[in-house]
């Protein structure tokens, strides 16, 4: 018998991938968590059926989340890390050398424990206590309704807008984000693809718009995304992609990620202009 | 009961989209040819169990392969399409007020026959009998080796290198298509998805490389594709993409394609700059 894992994007489209074997899977509060091993893509964790990330292509999520905005601030000392349990983003994120401290905000344990223990590469930061990082297990609404001007950057890593997600694409959100940056603060979320979630792009565009100065987007080609095209937008008190100088940033070793991504990846193609305009 | 439509990309992955209805369902001389119509596309067409281009999505593949090598040559006035059976790219080529005349050769009569009469606003040109179009149903290979010195672009508009499109992808045919093109000629060539295919990319990025002193290559998100990172590669001859200068050129209503895009689809993550290296 040969075992596929599907996830549908939308009611009409799936991306199905063929499975060795199901190493875990299980229920927390908040949603289905499940690790399969799969032929195309190594490990991948699963989350209410969706897709999350794996082996093999996560470098291209988690190094796009992470060093774009990162370098888009001149000098990014604390981070907050909202959702990302499976420790990717944080795993960049204390790469930077301007970086002091990383806090990170995920409210299911249950991935964070899951993720250290079937996908090690990607909770390294994680497993290892790496010292910058101060991971609590909790609500990242609540944190952020809590915290003022205390953050240089904030990346919301969350899951799709339905489940826990849910609150982290609202108006109230984006003004709690907006009030716990720093006066020069920017910050990043995943916003799911241009091609198939257009009504809710169009949305938080809107109201991350009314409350930054500076609102920008940047694609990424995630493979176990269907569609392939994936968005992430940001909000910016003061700096802008246009504007980096990367001449005298740190180098990272990268396998997705490099200076010309920095700035090639805000040029969007007509259509996706059009949807944020 | 539900329909789906599922294409393997590779043994272990595989996209599936909802099936409204099967408008056409045939087999020709060299391959299965389908129309279905789909929920999330529209109407798409369908090679050997391949999704090759559908309503909603097919502006992304063809305004990105004609378009990016039309502007990066100065002056194109005689265009040669081998495949494209299905009308979009030379729907795009004749837009350009420099080409004066397009050939085209597919070599699958009933792929041309199915579009037009199916998928009427791809096929446009086709159907208008555009002037500038000479449309021949033969073998894209054979009219390569006969052609000398002809060309300013080529357009290989091909399938996957198995079945028909297999002879598009050899050291012999890059070397006629060299011979084809004038002193300052340059050809394109959809080659597949930097993902999934890297044996064949790593091998023809060699085979072009050994023949055309450029060879450069850039990327697209073509949602029906799996993955959605698509690559294009350039040979050419004597124009590079990071000289092209639109200032003076025709500007072009399009839905993805733009001219950031002109020279931002050439940033490559590090992981593909790897693979032709």
């Amino acid at each position: 018998m040969q075992l596929w894992c599907t996830e549908n994007e939308t009611e009409y489209l799936g991306l199905t991938t063929r499975v060795k074997e199901t190493l875990f899977a299980g229920k927390s509060e908040f949603q289905d968590v499940a690790v399969v091993d799969t032929y195309q893509f190594g490990r991948m964790l699963v989350l209410d059926g969706v897709f999350q990330t794996s082996i093999a292509e996560e470098f291209v999520y988690h190094e796009m989340i992470a060093h774009i905005p990162l370098f888009i601030h001149p000098n990014p000392k604390k981070v907050l890390v909202i959702g990302g349990g499976d420790g990717g983003a944080v795993r960049e994120v204390v790469r930077h050398d301007t970086v002091e401290k990383v806090e990170m905000v995920e409210i299911d344990g249950l991935v964070v424990e899951v993720s250290k223990k079937y996908l090690p590469q990607i909770s390294k930061a994680m497993l290892e206590n790496n010292p910058k990082l101060d991971l609590k297990i909790g609500d990242g609404i609540g944190h952020m309704a809590a915290a003022e001007n205390e953050y240089d950057v904030i990346i919301v890593d969350c899951s799709d807008p339905i489940g826990p997600g849910e609150g982290l694409f609202t108006h109230a959100f984006y003004q709690n984000v907006y009030k716990a940056l720093k006066p020069d603060g920017l910050f990043v979320q995943q916003t799911e693809s241009p091609f198939y979630h257009q009504p809710l792009i169009r949305r938080l565009s809107k109201d991350i718009k009314d409350i930054f100065p500076i609102h920008e987007m940047y694609l990424a080609h995630i493979p176990i995304y269907p569609g392939g095209m994936h968005c992430f937008t940001i909000g910016s008190k003061k700096y802008a992609s246009k504007d980096v100088d990367l001449s005298n940033r740190q180098k990272l070793e990268t396998k997705y990620y490099n200076e010309e991504l920095q700035k090639a990846a805000f040029a969007l193609p007509n259509f996706v202009k059009e949807l944020i305009k």
